[in-house]
This record gives structure tokens, sequence and C-alpha cells, in this order.
């Protein structure tokens, strides 16, 4: 048993991120790659984004931790995607499945179910996409979620067990699920939702702080939290800097840079809902 | 006949987008999905961007409107577009064009007249891309436009009437022009010319106020005119904030998202040139 | 010999690029591809960004400057760069080769050697790239160097000597190495490291500074020193403006945007350190 709090294992872990530097192979969208990019390289991580099936699989070897995320799918990432979940397994690499959109698309759809099986350390969604993996729901409307984090809590702790992930539920409270452990995350700030990508960029960021985990007794389920903790913490304090959307994205990105790790745990609120909790 | 003012009906589709959210699918070229996907979220709408041939007919049948945008075109583009377009027009749902840099470029010039004979709701290009498509010119110098606004305006009158779509040319002052009716609009700031994507953002906001028309009797024209208003008018005020490009881009993006429908109106001339003009 | 200094002639070549607005065609990774447009936007040149092997040829033969970068290459890029740049050569126009990330991924380090037997104008690179291209190392940890840019001089030096190509290594300092000349460049801010895409958009600054060299007898030597000192430059800049990498990015385009060519010189230190330096 842990006896640290939550707060100082999340201080630990995203100080991990800043000594490590993890190197973080993303096959992503098309629409998020900058600031995907641009938030692994404000937290202290590296990015690298190589999607073509010869070469995917090879970097994935070589790299610290692995997203895979379905929002702009191509034919090539179709092929490279299980190709470089199964290197980076075969490396005992982390990897993320950030499963955006499942549900009605076809494609995509199929593809998470194939990914669910080949082991992801974390998954990351809105409720309807969790719901949508979990077989507990159709998705949402395009990229929006029509559930709420609160109704999908029990088809993601099913999906936790089920597949040894740690499931990550964004919404206006994230939820991080693990086989035996649920946490709540109150942060952020409304305008996230209305900047392109700062969800994707999550997907990544969790990518990162799992990779510098690795070697560092720091469970997965701390990881996630603290990789969610940080971004909805800049969030907060870029909130209260810019009124609108377009200075807002900018000054987030800003404190993803500036804040450091204790400081990030003054900034959330962590629910423990689990008997673990009462551990901690 | 329609009695209130140009403006008020500006206003009133600018409304309906802040009501309605309309999700808006974009096939468009990469250079510019993040500024197109953040200029959506800034005025109200929701992007969604799918390509790949198996999914976007699926998502295009769910969205409120649809572009498609010709600038980096892919192999998974030119078979999707077609699809999207069928898709959409089955299911009563607005699609705007804006055919970027045909004229001697093949495959898009091809496929942009393909697309044409399938119906789009609104073309949206610069004068030498609407000159080509009309089969007036011969396209531009890339991206850039080689032609005035005003040389081509009875290109675009004939290619309206022809076609039956709203046809917007973009430049120093834009056209907003349909088979009776053409409207000039003198707003923004030089500086928009010089941040990547806001012409193909434009096109990504005219697909969603016309998808929130839809439901709202709101004149297609009217619609058109509503996006490039909003655009030019957040220009204005961007361009007294910022001198240089980097934070222009930034208070643009602000002022799209703080700027109110009655703003907007203020901040722009509308000149009608046709009969219709004086029962306005 | 040239007797103008440096300094005087790294002032015409900017100079150039305002007055020309060269046409920038850019075959270049998905994750960079706005930031590069908006950097060849501010400099004063115009970005075109086409990959279709069945268009890319026709615009190269169009363009002012080719810049051929192979960070997330595709089968289509695969396909298309080569004969880009025979198109470029064809027609005279000068072209830039950025082998990122070569070194350990197959095909973009096989493909990078078949574009160095094309002729590239300038080649750029960090300096595990330059060193896997002259064959002299393995390449870095993705698209990190692992090599400095002293340590990989004589390997660039001799690339230059056997393929006539101005090869810019970026580093801490930037090194331009010509068959005969090798000036080191002092400049920039540890941030420009830390903004995606700025290494990339400076491939696209040099291509675009040769183009407007072409007709103006600037040797390309001094066309690529140019880029490399007004992003540099404008990197001194921002990094006394903005702390934290979110507002740098912003200040950063802004610098490029104002800085006037003889503001440039002042703001960077050259050393020449061949021979020809004496007469300089």
């Amino acid at each position: 048993m842990n006896t640290s709090t939550p707060e100082a294992r999340l201080v630990q872990a995203l100080t991990g991120v800043r000594q490590h530097a993890p190197l973080v192979h993303c096959l992503t969208n098309t629409v998020v790659q900058q600031i995907t990019a641009n938030v692994l390289l404000a937290v202290g991580a590296a990015p690298a984004m190589v999607d073509h099936p010869e070469e995917a699989p090879v970097l994935a070897g070589a790299a610290d931790a692995v997203l895979l995320n379905t929002g702009t799918l191509t034919a090539a990432q179709v092929q490279s995607m299980p190709a470089v979940a199964r290197a980076a397994r075969q490396a005992g690499t982390p990897w993320v499945l950030d499963p955006v959109a499942i549900g009605t698309l076809p494609v995509r759809t199929s593809l998470a179910r194939q990914l669910l099986d080949l082991g992801p350390t974390a998954i990351r969604g809105n409720a309807s996409e969790i719901a949508a993996l979990a077989g507990a729901g159709q998705g949402g409307r395009g990229v929006d979620s029509t559930d709420s984090v609160e109704a999908v809590l029990p088809a993601a702790q099913a999906l936790a067990r089920r597949s040894g992930a740690v499931i990550a539920v964004s919404g206006q409270r994230d939820a991080i699920v693990s086989a035996t452990r649920t946490t709540l995350l109150t942060s952020g700030d409304e305008k996230l939702t209305r900047v392109i990508g700062t969800g994707c960029a999550l997907g990544a960021h969790t990518a990162a702080v799992l990779g510098a985990a690795r070697d560092r007794d720091i469970d997965p389920h701390d990881a996630v939290l603290a990789a969610h903790a940080h971004l909805g913490a800049a969030g907060s304090v870029a909130g209260r800097r810019a009124e609108n959307i377009g200075s807002f994205a900018v000054v987030w990105l800003d404190a993803l840079d500036a804040l450091e790790p204790a400081e990030v745990a003054g900034l959330v609120e962590l629910t423990e809902l689990t008997d673990d909790a009462r551990h901690a």
C-alpha cells in the first residue's frame, strides 16, 4: 500500500517528465498535431509523429511512450496502429488509446476494439467514446460527448477491470478509473472545450507521464491523474488571464510551461471514490 | 419579399449559429485544419474532420453542414468528396465548395467541376478560383488571386444563375452573388491576407451559418453574407489591436469569439448592387 | 570576389524576399504546415503546399523555390518528392532538402539519399541528420539531435564539396557550410527549440530567400545565412518579450514580420571560419 498522498504522487509523476524528457511517439489526427507537439514540449517531453507503416513500428520501439488517436484515420494509420501497439507491448513501452469519435463511424470503431485487445496502458476519451468502447453506448455527436462522466462510470469501471487499462473520462469533472480505484478530478475552465486539441493533447501528455513513470515506481493510475491535473490546472490559470479563446490558448500553453508540479497539486481538487481512497 | 434590412438578417443568421451550435463536417486541407476548427468553435459551431472514404459519407449524413476544400487533396479526399456531396444533398444538408487553387492543377480542377455538378449551396473562393470554376479564367498563382473581385463579377453572376449556388468572391472587398442579387461587403484588415487559413476558415464559417439557417427561414444569400461580415468585422477589431501577424491571429480569434451579432453589423459596410437592393 | 560585408549581403538577401514575394512550394510534414505557412507570410513570401503526385510537379515548375521535408512522409510524398526535385532542377528553381529524422527510419533515409543525388541547392538539418546524410552518423533520437554542430563540421564540409549544396546545420550555434566557406551564426533563444516547427519553418524560409536571390546575383551561401539570421534574430527579440512558449511563439512571428533587414544584421553574430573570411 502506498502511504503517500495522491497529491505527493502527482508531484512526483510530473517531476519525472521534466527530468526524463520522454520521447512520445504520436499517431494522431492532423487537426491537432501542432498543439499536441507544443503541449508535449511545454510539459518537458519530446514529440515525434511518424505514421508510415514501414517506419512507425521502428520508432515505437525506440520511444518512451506511444499515443494512438483515431481522429483523422488514414489507410496508413489503420495499417500502422496495430503494428505500433504490438511493438510498444513487446518493448514494454506504455501506450495510450484515444478512441476519438468512435461509435457510428465504422473504421475507427472496429480499429479501436482491435487495439483494445492489444492491451493499452491507458484509454482516454469523453463519456460517449468510453461508453462506445465499453459496449455501453452508441458514441456521441461527432467529437462531442452526449453522455455525462458520472453516467458512464460503471461502464468505465467494467472496462478497466476487463482490460487492465487505466480509463480516463474527460468532462466537466474528469474521472480516472482503474480496476480498484476511481478518482474524480475537478479542475480546468470551460474555455478548454472551445480550443481544438486540448483533449487530444491530454492523451499525449498522459503518454508522456506514463513514459517517465515506467522506471520510477509510479502507479499508472497516478501518472494518468497527474497529466489530467496538469492540463486542468493550466486551464484554471489561463481562464483567469484570458477571456476569449485566442488568447486563452496562448496563455494555457504558457501556464503548462510555467507551472511547477507543486503548484499543479494546489490548483486541483481530487476525490477518491473507492475503498482505496481511505488509505490514501 | 423580405422587408427587414440586410443588417437585421445578418444579426438573425449569426444568432442562429450561437443558438444551434451546428456540427460542421470539413474535408479540408491539412495546413488550415487547426485554425478552421478554432474559428468554428469561436463562432459557436462544432467542427468535425473526417476524410476516410468509408466514414466521411456517414458523418456527412449526421452533420448540419459540410465544407469541401481542395487545398491539399489526397487520394482519399478525391474519393470521399463526391460521396460526401451526394450524402449531404440526399439529407438536405447545405454544403460549401472552396475550390482552392484550381485552374492549372489538374486533379482539383477536374474534381471541382464534378462537385459543381452535385449542387453546392455556396461556393467561396478568390477571384481567380471563381473565374476558373466559371470557365472564365486560368486560376491564380498557387493560392493567390491574380484577378480582382470586380473584374470577375459577371462570371460569378453567370455561375450563380447556372448553378443555383450563392457565390462568394473574397478580396479587398467581398462580393456575395446569387442569381438575382449581388452584395458588396467592405470589412476586414489587410493582415487577414497574411495569416494562413483565414480564407479557408471563412468557407467553414459559411457552412456553419448555412447549417444554422436551414430551419430558420434565413435566405442562403444572407447566411453567406453573415459569415463574411463576422470574419471581416473581427479582422477590423484585430487590426486596431495588433500590428503584426502573430498577435493579429490571436486577437482575431478573440474578436470572433467576443463580437455580438449586432456589433458585427455595425462594423461592416454593405452595398446591394441589384434591383433587389432597392427593396431591402 | 565579393567585397561587401556578409552583413550587407544578408540585408540585400532579405530585402529581396520583401520585394519579390517568392512563391514557395512546400512538401512538408503536417505537424508544422501551419507555422511554416505563417512564417513564410511573415517574412514576405507566399506559401503553397501541394503533395498529390499528379499536381506537385506542375506547381513546382511554377514556384520560385521548393522545400522537401521528410517529417511525416506519406506514400504520396515518397512518389512526389523525386518528381518535384526533377521539375525544380529542370526549371532552374532552387530547392531545399530538410531530411527530418533520417538515420534509423528506413523510408526517409533511403528517400533523402535519392534526393541528395538530384542536386538540392541547400540542405538544412540538425547535426544528427546532417551526419546521417553524410554517411557519418546514425541519426538522432526521433527529431532531436544527439550530436553537436561543431562535431559534425567536417562531415558537413565533405558533404558540401561532394554535393555542391549549401549545408546548414542548426544547433545552439548554426553552421552554414559550402564548398569553400564555413560561417558560424550566433543568434536565437533556447525557447526556439521548444516551439514545434521553428526548425522546419527555417527550411521554408531558406527556400524563400534562395528563390528571391536567383535573379539578384546573391550567393546561395549568403541567402541561406540570411534566412537563419532572420529567424534567430526574431528569436532573440521574442526571448526578451516572452517567458513561456505560448507567448514566445506569437511574438516570434510578430518579430519576423516587424524586423527590418538591417535590424536583423544588428542582432546576430557571424564568424567566418575559412580563408574567405579574411576578405569579407
